[in-house]
């Protein structure tokens, strides 16, 4: 049996998107920025699918920007958001993806920005009465906190955050990459000015993704060239990026109750399993609790155990189960997981993070927990 | 007759470049990040794309990074040039693609540098006196120079350019769009630092890209976040872009010497019957020089015809001809030409780039400038 338990890294592409995609590798070729009838059939469609992620988001098509992916648009509303409104303070977590922790590092660095972080506790819940105090004697700061952690799940309350950002006046961007087409994102009402997504996080093709800035909180571009995406993006759109992301998110959109149902299902079986198969089964962050968790995410945390001491995940691969020991984005990463080490989690226990789509079944949840009892068994 | 002209703004996609992506979307889609089996295989197959690109450029994988397309990697070489090798001074010229000249000017106007810019000549040459006059004065210097213009299609010596950034210090970039996969670019003997390619421009998909930068003057990331491309570009990798800009160099290198002949002989009769059929066409900068300019460019200009004015474009269009009038990379511009205008070129006479691939024929040249001496027999 393979498993595929890695949804959080990356997932498979759905048909539908693949067959929105193909017509413009095969017959539409044009370029979007052409005036001549090879290129306009290509900026209509590239306008449709804009048009199609504003209104899934109850926002305006200029208010969208295209990237090339959940990374580009985390670093565009970071670097530009900052020199664009001269913002000199920023506050973030230490456990924020490195997508957003590295970019402000880097600003920190090169002095454009003094960096805040708030503390976090074991669980990896934010200290939010600190974020309170930091904005009080920071005015015009910008706040970068995540929707869901992608490796424990947590998720953070975006209206309780925003409402502290407008009180304070901040410019409040949030890495959605782990909530978008998974949770509805509502931007009329949500009080962030900047959210990101990679298609390839739902169902869509690798290299797509985009960037939402509220009007009101403009920011200048990050990658100068043509005068693409109304002047925010220079270079040849990736047109089936493009369709493919927008493809996805209308999916994502139309199924997302009866998905949820499904996926939330498994990992409460997944959970009830463990504790019933695994003596001394931990759950890391909040992803044992179905409704502050992403239901996409369960960390697992293990008894210690020499058998399978940092062999775990290669365990779990000979099985053919696929999973992660935190976030996939750190090639060949032996260092460990940031965000583990954040929270102070034993380093003696190895950690698993299952990560599920609707592609999953509960068959596999059991086969993979079968596999673990075994691999744990064998010290009883 | 549907003619498309307009290969400089983009290319259709060879059928071979999709059916090496489709393996990718329909199956291998794991994250090529993720240590288990699901991601061992993609990152492989991103990894024999690399070695296969560093192959037919006479270079090493570990100089090679892909990006989302040419504009990023310019941006890359020149931001991220200038910051890692602390430069103060860079050499560029007006008729440079926006990618370069905009990141340019943004670099200016932060402080971070003082630009030079060559004076050209009304056919579009550099003063490589004038070069060699301003490296000695300013040592360390960045040049930023392409190999060939979009536009008009000179092209310029990268030999000769090198020679003298490597015998005054400067970091040397080409923006090599228009010439990758039509041209051979051997790493190992020419004297360059930094060299860029967009895939779409020789049939591979939009959205790919890729920036070679030497091992002795290696740059900081551009995109921060994991630790894809050698800690060079966060971001999970856009696989199908990477399989497919590697698969178009493979078939752009095994066919370059038929496709070069085939096109040059389009361009050359092409030229030869406008001479003939329209009394007063002339050609703009070098491109009717066969062997100092893109085979695949010519940039018409057409005596001043009151029917015509600022209607010519529109004109072929409704003829089914799709052609630019300069560069597709500014949406929508009716600003003009950056690139006439540095020319001198008259503003009473409309000018046109046809821009050619190998699936062009004679055919399509011959209704093309029948077409041309209709439009401007009017008059007559």
């Amino acid at each position: 049996m393979k498993v595929y338990f890695d949804n959080a890294a990356t997932t498979a592409m759905d048909d539908r998107v693949i067959e929105a995609m193909l017509p413009f590798m095969r017959n539409h070729y044009g370029n979007p920025s052409s005036v001549h009838s090879h290129g306009r059939e290509v900026r209509s469609a590239i306008e449709k699918s804009r048009k199609k992620v504003a209104e899934l988001l109850n926002t305006t098509p200029s208010e969208i920007f295209f990237t090339s992916g959940g990374t580009e648009a985390d670093n565009t509303a970071l670097v530009c958001g900052i020199e664009t409104h001269g913002i000199k303070h920023a506050i973030s977590s230490p456990i924020e993806h490195h997508a957003v922790l590295h970019t402000l590092e880097v600003c920190e660095q090169k002095g454009h920005i003094q960096l805040s972080m708030l503390d976090v506790n074991d669980k990896g819940e934010l200290d939010l009465n600190q974020l309170e105090t930091l904005l009080k004697a920071n005015p015009n700061s910008l706040i970068s906190l995540m929707h869901a952690n992608n490796e424990i799940g947590n998720l953070n309350d975006l209206n309780r955050i925003g409402t502290l950002a407008r009180e304070y006046g901040a410019f409040f961007h949030s890495d959605t990459v782990q909530t978008m087409g998974h949770y509805v994102h509502d931007l009329k009402n949500l009080p962030v000015d900047a959210i990101v997504a990679g298609g390839h996080k739902f169902h869509g093709p690798k290299g797509s993704g985009f960037l939402y800035v509220r009007k009101d909180k403009k920011i200048h571009p990050f990658i100068h060239g043509g005068a693409q995406e109304r002047n925010m993006r220079g270079g040849t759109e990736n047109v089936i990026g493009i369709i493919g992301i927008a493809k996805a998110l209308e999916i994502a959109y139309e199924y997302m109750s009866s998905h949820e149902v499904h996926v939330k299902a498994l990992k409460k079986h997944f959970i009830e399993k463990l504790k019933a198969d695994i003596p001394g089964v931990e759950f890391n962050g909040l992803s044992e609790e179905l409704d502050r968790s992403l239901y996409t995410v369960l960390n697992v945390s293990l008894p210690p155990s020499e058998a399978n001491a940092g062999m775990l995940l290669f365990n779990l691969d000979l099985a053919g189960i696929s999973a992660s020991g935190g976030s996939a984005c750190s090639s060949g990463a032996t260092v460990g997981s940031h965000v583990l080490r954040a929270l102070n989690h034993n380093p003696e226990r190895d950690s698993v993070r299952f990560s599920f789509s609707r592609f999953n079944t509960i068959e596999e949840v059991d086969y993979t927990v079968g596999k673990l009892k075994e691999l744990y068994a064998v010290e009883v």
